[in-house]
C-alpha cells in the first residue's frame, strides 16, 4: 500500500491521548515547517465549539500548526472547555516554538462533556516527538463513527494538494461534524486563498446532506506552505474542488449505518444554488431516505419534499428518474416502478430531476435512512 | 363505551371501497342536512394533492359533504387524478343532491398511486346510505397506518365541536399527511370561521412536527352548521383550539414506530414564532430524536439544533432541561445525567429550554425517532 503524503514542509502525527475510552489514536497534530498562509471554513452553528471560535479569531493571521482531537467536541463546555483550547494551543507552542496564536485547535465526538486539558498537554509532547510526512497516524486520529480514514491528493501545473477528513454523521449544508485538513504547496496569496477554499467547500462538502444536522464543531483549515509554484486562481479552485469532491464522497459512502450512496441531481434549475436547495430538500426527508434504504422507488416522497420548500415548484413541468427510468413526466405518472426498484437495490443510484425552468444543475451526495443509524445515535454517549 | 356524536345536523358513515388491499374501511363520507359555512387549512406542500387543489378553490362557498378515502393520496397523479377528483365530487352530490361544488375531496396515502375513480364511485352509495350520527365508522375509514382513531370534543357557552383525525407519520409545521374534521353547531359567520380556524391550527397542529416532513395533502376542514349558539371570537377560538391540541396529542402519542412523546418547550424567547421555531429545530433533529429514543439525555443535540436554525443564539444565555434537571445553565453544564435518563426512560418527557431573551413561549409535540419508524418507513409501498 502506497503511503500519501504531505506537501514538502508539513508533518504530522497522530497518537493516543486517553479521550476515546477505547485507547485508539485520538490526538493529531499537523505541522508546517515555518509559519505558513492558511484559510479555514466553519460551521455556522451559533453553539460553535469553543475550538471554532478560536480558530475563526485568528483567520487572516500566519499559523504553524493545528491540534485536533476526537472522541470529545469540547462544545457548550462552557469556561471550562474555552481553558482547554487556550491550553491546547499553549502546549503544542511550546514543543513547536511558536506562539500560541499561530497554532489552530479542532475537535469533534461528543457535545457537552467536559474535556480535560491535561491529557491533551501530557500527549502533545508525544506527538511532537513522531512528526512525519505520512499523513497515516493523523488521519486514523481523527476518526469518530467512521469506518475507514478518507485521504485524497490532486496536483494542477506542479502544484500538489494532500486533504484528510472524518465524517460519518451529521453531515449537512454547511458541513457538519465534519472535518478536513489539506495541505497544499501552491503559492498562493492569503486573500486568494480564502475565497477559493469557500468556493471549494460551497460545491463538495456543502453539497454532502447526510442527516441534515449541521454541527457544532465542522471545519475544514487549509495550509499552503507556498514553496511551490504560483497557480491561476481558476486552477487553484479546481485543485481544492478536486481533493474536496473525492473527501465528500468518501464521507457520503461511509455515512453513519447507511448501505448505499444516493446522488440527488437537480438540472433544469433557475439558479445552481436553488438545484442545491431542492437536491438537500430531498437529501433531508427521513421518509425518502427511509424509502432508499427498502429500494422502494417512491418518487412521490421527492416531489413532495421538494414542494415543502418551493411552494413555487411547478410539478406540471417536473420530471423525475430512479436510474435510467423516468416515474414522473412533466405532472403524470410514468415508466415501471420494477425497473428503478432494481437501479436502487445496488450500492448506489441517481435521482434525476429536471425542471424545466432554466439551464442550472447541482448534486447532493446523501445516503439511506438505516435502522442502525438509529440505533449508533440512541446509544448513551453521554 | 361511550359512542362520541357529531353536532345535530351531521351525519357520517365509513365503508370499505377497496382501496386498501386488506379490506378495512377507506371511504368517509361527511354529510350536513344543509348547505353550511366551512373553513379549512391545508398543506404549503407545491406538491400538493388535486383534492387539495379541489377544496381550496372552493374555500369561501357553502359545503353540504365530504368525502375522504385512505389508501391512495390521490397526490402526483396528473389529469386521471384531478379526474378521480371531480368523479368523487359527482357521485357524492348525485347521493346527497347537491351540487358537485358543494362537496369537499380529501384523500391520504401513498403519493402518485393512479387512483381508480370507479372504486369510489362504487361504494358512495353504500356510505350515503349508512350515515349515522355517531363518528365510529367515520373515524376509522381515514386510518393509515395510524394504531388507534382519533376522536375529541370541547364546548363552550352552549355550542359543542367534535372532531375526528388521522395522523401517524409525515406530521410537521404547516400540518402534514393529517386530516382533521371538525363539526360544530356555533353560530359563526364565514368571515369569522377562517381566522379562528387559521388561529387554532396554528398553535396545535402546526406544533406537532414528527418527522419534518411536509404532507401532499394534509388538510384541516371545520364545518359550522350554525344551528347552535353564537360565540364570541374568543370563545369559539379557545373551542376549536381545545379540540385540536386534544388531536394533535393524540397524534404524537400514535408517531410512526415511536415509543414515547416528547415536549419541547422554548421559554424566555422574543416571540412565540421565535419559540415555536426553535422547538421544531429540536424536533426536527434526527440526531437528537435517536437520542431520545435511546433515554440518552444528549442535551448537546438540543443546542446545536437549535444554533442551526438561529445564527444569533446566545448558548451563554441558555439553559436545557431535561425533566427537572437542569443540565446547562447559561453557558455551564450542570446537573446529573442519570437524572436526566431517568427522566427519558418513560412513555413522555419535557425539553425545557430558557433563552433569557423575553416572555414568548411555545411547546412543540414530537416523538422519539425508532428502528421502527425505518422499517415501516423502508417497505415497498409503491
Amino acid at each position: 500500500v502506497a503511503v500519501t503524503r504531505w506537501v514538502d514542509g508539513l508533518t504530522s502525527a497522530g497518537v493516543a491521548a486517553g479521550i476515546k475510552p477505547s485507547g485508539d489514536l485520538d490526538l493529531g497534530l499537523l505541522v508546517a515547517d515555518r509559519p505558513i498562509t492558511w484559510a479555514g471554513a466553519f460551521t455556522r452553528n451559533a453553539a460553535a465549539a469553543e475550538c471554532v471560535r478560536w480558530n475563526r479569531a485568528h483567520l487572516g493571521h500566519r499559523a504553524r500548526a493545528l491540534v485536533v482531537n476526537s472522541g470529545n467536541a469540547n462544545a457548550c463546555t462552557g469556561s471550562a472547555g474555552r481553558h482547554t483550547v487556550e491550553a491546547t494551543a499553549a502546549a503544542a507552542a511550546e514543543q513547536i516554538g511558536c506562539g500560541a496564536d499561530e497554532v489552530l485547535v479542532c475537535s469533534t465526538g461528543p457535545i457537552g462533556v467536559p474535556l480535560d486539558a491535561r491529557l491533551i498537554e501530557s500527549a502533545v509532547p508525544a506527538a511532537a516527538n513522531s512528526l512525519t510526512d505520512s499523513v497515516d497516524d493523523f488521519s486514523r486520529s481523527l476518526l469518530t463513527t467512521d469506518t475507514f480514514p478518507k485521504v485524497s491528493t490532486a496536483s494542477s501545473s506542479g502544484a500538489s494538494v494532500t486533504g484528510v477528513a472524518k465524517g460519518a454523521a451529521m453531515i449537512a449544508p454547511n458541513m457538519a461534524t465534519m472535518l478536513a485538513f489539506l495541505g497544499t504547496d501552491a503559492n498562493v496569496p492569503a486573500d486568494a486563498l480564502q475565497p477559493a477554499v469557500d468556493w471549494a467547500v460551497d460545491r463538495s462538502f456543502n453539497r454532502l446532506c447526510l442527516d441534515g444536522c449541521e454541527s457544532t464543531n465542522d471545519s475544514v483549515v487549509v495550509f499552503a506552505t507556498g514553496a511551490g509554484p504560483a497557480l491561476e486562481q481558476e486552477d487553484l479552485r479546481a485543485m481544492l474542488l478536486d481533493v474536496c469532491s473525492q473527501l465528500a464522497l468518501k464521507m457520503a459512502r461511509d455515512a453513519e449505518g447507511s448501505t448505499k450512496l444516493v446522488r440527488i441531481r437537480i438540472e433544469g434549475a433557475r439558479t445552481e444554488a436553488h438545484a442545491a436547495e431542492l437536491g438537500r430538500a430531498v437529501a433531508r426527508s427521513d421518509l425518502w431516505r427511509a424509502a432508499a434504504h427498502g429500494a422502494d422507488p417512491n418518487w412521490g416522497r421527492v416531489l413532495s419534499a421538494m414542494g415543502s420548500v418551493d411552494r413555487r415548484l411547478d410539478v406540471e413541468r417536473t420530471s423525475v428518474a430512479i436510474g435510467d427510468e423516468v416515474l414522473f413526466a412533466k405532472g403524470e405518472p410514468s415508466g415501471l416502478l420494477a425497473a428503478a426498484a432494481a437501479a436502487m437495490s445496488g450500492d448506489e443510484f441517481t435521482v434525476l430531476v429536471v425542471l424545466d425552468q432554466g439551464d442550472a444543475a447541482a448534486e447532493i451526495l446523501t445516503a439511506d435512512l438505516s435502522e442502525e443509524y438509529v440505533t449508533l445515535n440512541a446509544e448513551v454517549t453521554t
